[in-house]
């Protein structure tokens, strides 16, 4: 039988994103999509017809879910070479080639391959912690996912501000305490913190994930949005968290899929 | 019957604090101090003997409850006189004399009156809205308390700036919106924010309040608490509201009170 790029190499395997019926290739030696980004990607404020990057996409999981939420076109950075090729492989498994464009490319060097002040949306769910922070994985590709070894968040806002256009929005994910260092990086880039909101994992709990929406050239005036409380008291996912794995309202259309 | 400062004035009353049996005086006609206050006044880190300013004390509340809460010496600075009348007799009427010392002054020339680098905590419950923003209330006390009008935002970190000792802390209670703003300012005068937390009607609902305590010299990286809820569902006080209001523990010691 003749082998396909769908065939799982060793340590990979194919995944349910439970989203609008859609699949992704993930690598046990590598870094494997959490909560995290799946938030991002529903938090983003995406307008009709968006145009999008995805800065250090991973598996893929930001850019597959902002294409199902209606993203036009999604440009997907990758600086690992392992993650890229997963990250295409996912795409053209879910048949959205003409909609994500995945770049095995560093995003600190994202003008060789982007243009500039033309994206309505950039989106990063960076490594949270500083090398000088916490144990570093020994897997060099996961300590790169994170450890702010090969970009840290400066470059990421960096690559917001070349990539937006006027009023275009970054929106961002991480650890709380960053979230002062996010917002005073963010508002001296020009990118004004517009919406703020603060994941719990459960309630009576303090925060562990912050949500950042900034929009360039705004002006200032924060809206902190609701709690995001994730489990329940007897442990399972609450309905803010279970609406994102729900199937899609009958008018989204997505494009054919593979199998 | 002879007069004195602690009989009542035309629209004036007194109130009780219901913390440490203290009352306070307050008049209709003048901003009257209200929970935003208290959370400030309990959400302030106090060190052992730690010397505070209050910046717009207003009626005087927060320097009576951080007296309460063991402070050794505040400054309580108000530029409206009638509120800085008001909370002078609230300061002797419970016996306070010796520990908040009320300045009838402009916290925007506050290098006229205290020294430089020689305080461990500021505190400000400053006006919450910009002159261009919302309607002005027409009396003109009320006014400045509410709105931007004699100070901004931008006046209460300088003035902390100023005050504050290398690892001294201001503490402040503002609105959401306005978060963004004081993370950029207080980052900007050195005074780096390591404390927030949000205050939320009841559960479910949006911040209304967000408390943010910066040090001065200190490195970035901050602490978010976890959520300050007002009411329970049925509209009572929460537990987390209740315990301001708790009789002090035995070893608490207040100055002798006049009756």
């Amino acid at each position: 039988m003749k082998k396909t790029k769908y065939d799982l190499g060793p340590d990979e395997r194919l995944d349910d994103l439970m989203f609008h019926g859609m699949k992704i290739f993930q690598n046990r030696k590598q870094f494997c999509f959490s909560l995290d980004a799946v938030l991002l990607a529903h938090f983003a404020h995406l307008k009709a017809n968006a145009a999008c990057v995805d800065l250090g996409t991973g598996t893929g999981v930001i850019s597959l879910l902002l294409a199902a939420r209606g993203a036009a076109k999604i440009e997907a950075v990758e600086l690992n070479p392992v993650m890229a090729d997963l990250a295409s492989r996912s795409v053209a498994y879910n048949g959205l080639e003409r909609v994500i464009a995945v770049h095995a490319g560093d995003y600190r060097r994202v003008g060789d391959f982007l243009p500039p002040g033309r994206f309505d949306l950039v989106v990063a769910n960076p490594p949270y912690r500083q090398v000088s922070h916490g144990e570093v994985n020994e897997l060099a590709g996961v300590a790169a996912a994170r450890h702010e070894i090969t970009a840290n968040l400066g470059d990421v806002i960096a690559a917001a501000e070349y990539l937006l256009k006027f009023r275009g929005r970054l929106a961002i994910v991480h650890l709380p305490e960053r979230l002062s260092e996010i917002i005073v990086r963010m508002s001296a880039a020009g990118i004004e913190p517009k919406r703020l909101r603060l994941a719990y994992p459960r309630i009576g709990k303090r925060p562990n994930m912050v949500l950042v929406e900034g929009a360039f050239g705004a002006k200032p005036g924060l809206f902190v949005e609701k709690p995001l409380i994730v489990h329940r008291e007897d442990g399972a996912y609450t309905e803010d968290i279970l609406q994102y794995y729900r199937e899609p309202a009958a008018d989204v259309e997505l494009p054919d899929k593979k199998t």
